[in-house]
């Protein structure tokens, strides 16, 4: 019953077998072998264009150095008021790329685009005093739960282009949200505008695996520096690749993140029907954040379920009563339809 | 033949088994789980004393890490001319600690105290101007193949506490120094007076598996800080710790270190027999550094052998002539007797 | 009839006086000489106890560098959404202090204490991921021309120590408010709980002339060399020195901010009289806003007057109609009674 | 006899004066005064061509933030090993631009072509690991008294120009070069290859007057949001302007440096022509660096007479006895002949 966390969970046994194999073999170092040039042409046709592709060590990384290669002095980025950026990376942003992180408001994760215009109105371009804007960073699948859908990718590249600005997409759970949408890589990204991505392998089957992809080559120019300099570039690169390689093969990576949100509409359902607990909010995507009872999370902890509590937002629909709890519950790859269950006995017995 | 790099190969059966065996379970996240606790104890073990142990993902990051928890504004840091801090790692040392990196000359790779002192004068602690001295860093086994002796360590370190500055070691290459000193871990690190250890366990056996090690806790109070800061904290965590976990049990770590040494030997000892080669100078740990004719490091290559040419140090004790070349050569866990045989073989057919 | 902003004024004869006699002089440089460490004393005096002392070049600088000697790493510094160090200094605290500044809400210009507990909430000590709470900084006189209260300042300065934080008053209008409140520079600092001042001469009549003052000059350890490496410190900082002499003697520096704040409470009268202006929300101090109809702004600005428009804040009173505009009114050491008297006869017209 | 510094002198009158013209005067703040304006016009002029202005608080603010305004990541410059961006901004410049200073030897303060050429190939456009060069900073007159001719400075900025860096030219005491090689400021900048340069006239009888001159606007794009965010955008600028314009007017600024220069030649041919005194090395323009004996020294400091001991260079000619003493000595628009005459027999006394 773990559902603290996707990055709780351990690796696929495809993307296992696919390191074994790689331990075995001598190759180049620093992202120049031909593996690591191989999966650079994978993520060519993943997305349908010509792409510039750097492994980094995490998702905090993946998305601090994005900004930082689209980043000016005094600059300010647009970002959730709730993203990973702002609220869980302890700064990383701010200190790779030397901009501030401007926090947008909007309902259930996602930046209401009224808010964005309003916040990039008070930044212009010639605002020594106040800052400049710089960038637009969103979250698809976002900390809540909740996805974009390409209407409202493309509403927020619109806002993004007509500014100037480059968009930037934090894709930690990438996958979780493309499955749900049913589009493809092209279209969820650069067709409806957006210009880098952090593409987070980790919390959907592989142990460590982000990338940053850029759709425009142009703009990842200073990117190898940025990386060296901000200690990012493996030595054994290749074992980054051969990561992505079994992930992205034979569309590994979209089935994990479909049996991880199925797994998650077994909770929602389980919830939903339950007398003793509600869903908080309505979610898509591998993340179910549910109201219960203290008592009932404590019967379920000592049963040995794993969950973390979640701080109210905002804009929560239905306030938590005193004796309720509000929690995140998220599925992954690695979870069983088993565990769901046994947590739902767990939350029936209360 | 590949003498490129020990990062060139790959990792040790012992550690992908470990591997293997974590990938099937959950865990907690970002370094709090059982297994991460246990290597840090691990640590505290292997180093005869409570240590603060911190993963990161690169040499460069545990080097740069390191350097800034020791950092002060306006400071400058002490390393060897030829250092990796100076020479390798894209200013990152000088990006994350805010430190200038301040060269001492010194033969072999390693500082030669009587600068290291003069270059200490000149950065005096009221020095507003000039900048004043922080900390100091060593390489063991340094980058052209030496190794400090404990007492030259001492040398270093008593400097060092002369003029309070902390002193860190890069021990990218540590286990293959310590064998060769026939010393333990306490005794070439704290018990001669180093403050902080870059231990790395990616060029011997680990894909991934670098840490910082605190002699003394308390100065690793900001480090959880900065390594979140700086996108180094792993979410899947308890991945290098289990590497680690297999590359510390039963002495792997110091028998595969043991091992490269032994080939670096059977490549000195054919070298300096061969008529067409010779060292450039004596090395011991696994990095041989040896003079070539071009047309045999020609040959070399077409047959297979992968190597590195080396810029001529300062310090060269007999010039390369025009028809020559210097070349680095380094061995591994994974370097076969047969691969130096046959490299050997190359060289003698010229 | 200007009353753009108090920084428009030029210098007063009696620091121009000091000036020239210092021109002719030879002294040390960079803050050693007589003079500098005569005005230091001046300033122990002034604050009724021992306080470290240095001079920078602008309020931004004195902000950034007081934040700086403050932070910690993933550290987070609490201030009014509306504060300088927020929307109008470019990220300068940001970027010399390496933290995150986080808007705190509160109406009139000041952070509600309530507000700054929750926010301090969202930032434990231990919070790795989020980042902790490091620093409290608050505005005296605010942006928008209120002042904080001795009692409201030991509020804040409450919170402040009960998490274990220090408090920086930002003093660019330092004297104003002082004099406003009758109170004196120890009352209105350390007596109060804050532990270091930005204090601000350039608005009140010196033409450069900034100091951070620590009222510990234990933390004022690390400055000296955090600024010079900011590039702030002045070579011929005795003219600096020579500002302050003059600006603190004979109580010059309370008389000018008298003046400023009597010339406002003029403005404000004629505004409160007035059919065709009404101001925006009380204020104290030399800063007035008022909302006057737009046909009259402009006949304003065609009759010479110098003023900026003003964002509308989050708690405005009364909305600004279509027709009309919110204005910021501010005096100085320099404004004439007549400049006042022949504004307010313009608005009159209409 | 102050001979300490230049910038121990105060400032001269005609500078003063405008001064005290300014301060009775209201005018728009942050640089955007018609005062403001009318000096940039005047650096126009005096260069010949349109350049772009920026007034900073000091020297060293004026060369980080110059080379802040060419840096990229795992950026190198390149400077003259005793050079003041090295060894006296307490890695301001560092700090500012994000790059390495890599120090480059030569004889009497001035890069040797050669061995610039040599670091540079150290560090070419596609080095990831070692960092990329990316400026060349020169300093006109140097450290220790030397000044480039202008084909030495067309030397240097055609390896500039070969490798495609920009050259910066520390101009800190630019005057004094200036008519000491009789040449136009145009001849010593951008028509032999200067791309940026530190305009100083702090040293020369302004008291705080330093600026960034960018020969080409295009360069300068982000400088205005570099400073804001530097803290070093003066609210009342124009008292910058002012200094620069009484210092430009007449050619007042040539003046004073010729009249600072023959008083070095006056204290020149007195130390030469002196038994107890020898010249350290030649030097040209306003500072001297003189070998005398320690008693000499001695009984002169008793006498009044400010001057600094300075640091035996590499290539000191001939090197200091121990009974004696290495000094700087620097005139400035303020030495009066009698000074040096005082100082002559004092040091003839012994």
């Amino acid at each position: 019953m773990f559902f603290a966390s996707d990055n709780w969970a351990g690796a696929h046994p495809a993307i296992n077998e696919r390191l074994l194999k790689e331990s075995t073999r001598f190759a180049a170092a620093y992202g120049t072998s031909e593996l690591d040039r191989a999966i650079e042409q994978r993520f060519n046709e993943i997305f349908e264009r010509e792409v510039a592709v750097f492994f980094v060590a995490t998702g905090t990384a993946a998305n601090s150095l994005a900004l930082a290669s689209l980043a000016k002095p005094g600059g300010v980025t647009f970002a959730h008021s709730e993203a990973h950026v702002i609220e869980d990376e302890c700064g990383a942003p701010d200190f790779f790329s030397g901009m501030r992180m401007s926090p947008v408001p909007g309902a259930l994760g996602k930046m209401d685009p009224k808010q964005l215009r309003s916040r990039i109105a008070r930044y212009p371009q010639d605002a020594v005093h106040h800052g400049r804007a710089t960038a637009i960073t969103m979250t698809q699948a976002t900390e809540v739960g909740s996805i974009y859908s390409l209407t409202e990718i493309e509403e927020i590249a619109g806002i993004a282009k007509e500014h100037g600005l480059p968009l930037h997409m934090d894709g930690a759970r990438f996958a979780n949200a493309l499955v749900q949408l049913g589009a493809t890589p092209a279209e969820m990204t650069w067709k409806r505008g957006v210009d880098v991505l952090s593409f987070g392998g980790t919390k959907n089957g592989c142990w460590c695996a982000e990338a940053i992809v850029f759709f425009d080559p142009e703009m990842a120019r200073e990117l190898p520096f940025i990386r060296k300099r901000s200690a990012q570039l493996f030595s054994k690169s290749r074992f980054i690749a051969a990561q992505f390689e079994a992930y992205l093969q034979d569309n590994l990576w979209l089935d994990l993140a479909r049996h991880a949100n199925a797994m998650a509409d077994r909770l929602r359902a389980g919830l939903e029907a339950s007398n003793s607990a509600r869903l908080a909010w309505p979610t898509a995507s591998n993340e179910v954040f549910a109201v219960i009872p203290k008592s009932t999370a404590q019967a379920a902890e000592a049963g040995g379920a794993k969950f973390y509590d979640w701080l109210e937002p905002h804009d929560m629909p239905e306030p938590v009563a005193e004796h309720d709890l509000l929690i995140r519950l998220v599925t992954s790859f690695a979870t069983e339809p088993q565990d769901v269950d046994a947590f739902l006995d767990v939350i029936a017995a209360g």
